[in-house]
């Protein structure tokens, strides 16, 4: 893949739980430095909308035509809302990425989902995001991928992680959702 | 005033009048190129009460402490809600620059006034904002401000305007009011 410095991506992250709606927000960016366009919209603590909304979100936006990448942060939104990637893949023919700064603890998520409704779906859908590869070097993180090669998955993390240790439409998705819900951001995607 | 490259400021835009309660957003900016922060509250559609709340906002932020300028996008917020930025200087010893594209239509805003209570205060509040300077060159702007002198007010508009013909502390505010108010981002500070 033909990554450019100014790709354009669009990183979402999930707000902070205090409604059963959870606010997602998606910052369209372009490379690691300039924020271009914010969509927002809604999905279900511990539901099992977040696919299918997040869909909808990216189809609908002005923005989709230039998209060249989803980013998220990890394949669990508002609680156990599992994220299906290979079906936003297919649904919106963009690659995405799942960035996470340590390895997901599967057996403790394994756990949490015995408290919910339909946990073999959900245990199903976040295996479907596949190996989890390590990024070694001062800044080490996890990804998970779809829809793009290992190396330029790779690489758009790095481009776009200009900042500090996360990629800047995730820094940014995560500064938008805590402070529009909280009155004020906090803390690190 | 000397001014680093990565001077923090905030910048603040209001949301699409969809509700008589009207968002703000407050974007704490490092220079012209990284937001740090998100600041949000609500003010009132035509109402008198944006001046105290942008104190309270600023004042109340974990980000106080090391926010050098307030940046606002004119002084009426949400219709005609004045922005009284010799109060904002008083009560939290920060300048404020008031940025605006083209020069304010004071008649218009004189005749508009005629339809809302209280209209010789906010009139009063609206010109206390003092003098407007333009600022020449390929880009032009005006802008009005207090706590600060002319020239260290000229060098942060422009050492800011980085991206676009907007400060990008606005414009960010502005993208991300707009984007979690309607869904989607739209237009310009």
């Amino acid at each position: 893949m033909h990554i450019k410095k100014e790709i354009r991506i669009l990183g979402i992250d999930d707000s902070a739980h205090i409604n059963d709606k959870v606010i997602i927000i998606g910052a369209f960016f372009r490379g690691g430095e300039q924020l271009d366009g914010v969509l927002r919209s809604e999905i279900t603590k511990d539901g099992m909308d977040a696919t299918d909304i997040i869909i909808r979100m990216v189809r609908n936006s002005k923005y989709f035509t230039q998209i060249r990448v989803i980013m998220l942060d990890g394949v669990t939104y508002a609680g156990f809302n599992p994220i299906d990637i290979q079906l936003i893949f297919d649904e919106t023919a963009l690659p995405v990425i799942v960035f996470m700064r340590t390895r997901p603890d599967f057996e403790k998520i394994e756990l949490a989902l015995l408290h919910l409704p339909e946990k073999e779906k959900r245990w199903e859908i976040i295996q479907r995001a596949g190996t989890i590869y390590e990024g070694e070097g001062d800044n080490p993180f996890c990804i998970q991928f779809c829809g793009i090669d290992k190396d330029s998955a790779f690489k758009i993390v790095r481009l776009t992680t200009t900042h500090s240790n996360i990629p800047e439409p995730l820094r940014v998705a995560h500064l938008i959702a805590t402070g529009v819900v909280l009155g004020e951001s906090k803390g690190k995607a």
